[in-house]
């Protein structure tokens, strides 16, 4: 089950730049994207509404695609523009297209009522193409449903656990309990870990300062669509990070994560974790992203060993503790737009 | 869903002739064949009636199969002749047998009510064992559903783009309009190509004459069975072949296909292509197979990824385009053969 | 569908010496097994109770397992003794535990009521660590179901066949009738084959005799459980083995095989194969196993292979034969345990 009414991403902008067309499955359907010679991004139904070969197997025309089973030829609206052998088309033949917006460096699909696909409803991801911020567009290729992810997102506790040896590192993240907020369709998490002795592992060898550190995470998570925001750093302590004072010394970051749903089983995690120190150092910020991504790994490994168990019990209820507030509002946010739009499906 | 009364082509007469038994799944049903010593071909369901055991693991014994599991014999009729320990066998011991006919190099197999199975009903394939054409047997495997494949096959149009460089080569072919004619439950397309400026791409290097070129398909898929033959060639332009008259210089061909499902996933797919010049030069033989063999694979590719659409889309109604009237029909007579089986069933 | 109020072996006692924790599924569900410092065995779900995380991603802490995910902590019973964050613990946080019993070098393990774990229902396996008898403990995996498993053992009339050069090597087998008597849940079968002109091919060069041999299979299936128990040898002919008199010379065996369902689709068999002659000679014990286990493979081939024909034909009817009679009465009383655990299930 998925939410449609939503900006999904769909891909990294720059991914269309080096291929005349691409296809991905998003949300059960496969897709096809391509840059049109204008610039723009066309996104269509990655299938020939003749006899369902994939379009992707077709021919880019100009910014039409030709589908090379038996010919026929759609433009970046989905529209049959040309069946061999006739004039004009036969009726039925156009195929789905979808809205798009390309922005953040990555392109946004609108999978359900086109109607509604207002632009101004995309998050605001700017850190991604900020010059005072520095960040790689990443991707990971999950085997699990969505929510199991979002889930992830929204329990920080497993920092201390999944992630003793890199992003973790302190049992505090585990004991406080994070000031919980419900904004809209977003969930908002603040997290201060005051006085902790180090630097996280992740950032070995990366530190600015010395000594004890006052860290935090303060992330949003909105719900359609997916995308979590996190402020997050480390500062040294009591230099007033905590009251909003960010020291030269601070090492701070922008994270963008953001899950699109493949099929039932299958998820697109597309990321970036943008710093504003050592800007313009390109090897740091590999050396960076490459430690984020060691972490986002031991997620990924839990996560899918997670979806097995779950599938083996499709109907046996989850224990409920006290650090699952966050999930548990991500969860009930989701169901209740879900169901809104099978109310309003009929 | 298969049409169960038909003679389908179970495998290659060749295929027999090295091998003690061979199993290979038809309709749905694994079939165990072999050789008798007094060369006639033996069909039976490849399953023990006892536990299950596959007879193909079994041994051949003279004109009988021991399975190897608990040791009953069966002979080329299925009959149970041997149970250890005790004079005479069980009752319900017998498998299933099939009556089969082996002609033009293939052993036909008829796996609905035997008492209607009337060798006259096999289609004429006298191409592939007349001396005075060339060919080679060969076969293909496709993950699809029959039906993907005699679509295909019904509607050439597909020439145009899936070969455009192989089989194909001319946008002629996805312009004219093929005469569609029904015979019984047999479809029947002509299509003529004249004064085409060359020979298609799959012929280069092999031409016997220069210029421009009059090119033709006639063919009929007699449905009970997706017996597919085809008269194709190419003539000198002008030369009189569409009023039958072929010329020296015209390189004719002859081509089988024949599609027996595996099961409701998978199909067979034995061809071959005999030419009636160049007879004794089996060096052009085996590099026309190759040319043709290239080509079917574009089919291959294209139809198993239509599959997985189709398979993706269950409920999803596909376009009527004007190039579809084969097609159509083919998939009329197939409902049609379909439903008088179930009927019949009661 | 499984018999849950039974003693399964889950493990051999080696296998849980040389690692922290072990993950196998039994009847379906995913089992952690680990040995605590005390050295008895804890069997618990491998499913932690909050969100599902498999508890072999965790890390043993003491006599305790801490989940990885988001940090519970259970005990060698499956009670939750530590959620981070909070004194005490929420409430349904602790996993199922299952009693155990180690005996035979196995671990037995009791995965219906608890109530009803009696361990004096185990069956006498004690040839496994019996010092008057040697043998190596072994385990194959097994893609069938254990019942097919079960019919393969309470027919030896396939070992004239599926044996034919290993452990069978006699027709006799296949043609002689069994004694075959049912004892509570037990099902025994007397087999002797009198005056055989020589051993069977797997003891080629163990020989401890020369000249015409008489042979016998004594076993007791032990339905719930699946506990296979024989007496086995060959003794010179006419020193009176039937009668009760082992000789010196007789080679005996004493063989424990034993089915526990992975799933409906899978079993694991663990088995060992006791001599009481060449005692102390590592090589002989070693050897003996390997042409043991080389038979054992015939018979997972032809299983498996025997399973994919049955789930291609889950509503056919086998056929019932003279050599049935020891396999129909194996499955009357699975049946019978079966239908008694619905009723009592209400
Ligand atoms: S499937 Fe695309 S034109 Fe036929
Ligand atoms: S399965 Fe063939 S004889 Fe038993
Ligand atoms: S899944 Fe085990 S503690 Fe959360």
């Amino acid at each position: 089950m998925f939410i449609r009414d939503a900006w999904y991403v769909g891909a990294w902008s720059h991914e269309l730049d080096t291929t005349s067309m691409m296809s991905r499955r998003l949300l059960g359907d496969n897709v096809l994207f391509f840059r049109t010679t204008g610039g723009s991004i066309a996104a269509i139904r990655d299938r020939c509404s003749h006899r369902f070969a994939p379009l992707s197997m077709g021919r880019r025309e100009g910014d039409c695609v030709r589908c090379m089973y038996h010919g026929l030829v759609f433009d970046a609206d989905g529209k049959c523009v040309e069946e061999p052998g006739r004039k004009g088309v036969s009726p039925n033949t156009d195929v789905r297209s979808y809205p798009t917006v390309e922005r953040y460096k990555q392109v946004w699909i609108w999978m359900g009522d086109p109607a509604k696909a207002d632009a101004s409803l995309i998050p605001d991801c700017h850190y991604q193409d900020d010059p005072a911020w520095a960040s790689i567009p990443a991707y990971i290729h999950y085997k699990a449903d969505y929510r199991l992810i979002l889930d992830n997102l929204l329990d920080f506790s497993h920092l201390t656990y999944v992630h003793e040896n890199t992003l973790g590192g302190s049992a505090t993240i585990a004991h406080i309990r994070p000031k919980v907020e419900r904004n809209g369709d977003t969930v908002r998490l603040t997290r201060w870990y005051l006085g902790e002795p180090g630097i996280a592992p992740y950032l070995n060898g990366f530190g600015t300062f010395e000594g004890p550190v006052d860290r935090w995470h303060i992330y949003e998570l909105h719900i359609p669509g997916n995308v979590f925001l996190m402020d997050s750093g480390s500062a040294p302590a009591g230099s007033g990070a905590p009251e909003g004072r960010r020291v030269d010394e601070a090492m701070q970051f922008r994270a963008t994560q953001i899950v699109t749903p493949e099929d039932e089983q299958n998820s697109h995690f597309f990321w970036s974790y943008a710093h504003n120190f050592n800007i313009g150092d390109e090897d740091f910020t590999r050396k960076l992203a490459a430690r984020i991504a060691e972490g986002f790994e031991e997620d990924r490994l839990m996560i899918e060993a997670q979806q097995d168990e779950v599938n083996r019990s499709p109907n046996d209820k989850m224990a409920f503790i006290i650090a699952d507030n966050g999930l548990a509002l991500g969860r009930r946010i989701i169901d209740e737009r879900l169901a809104a739009e099978q109310v309003a499906a009929g």
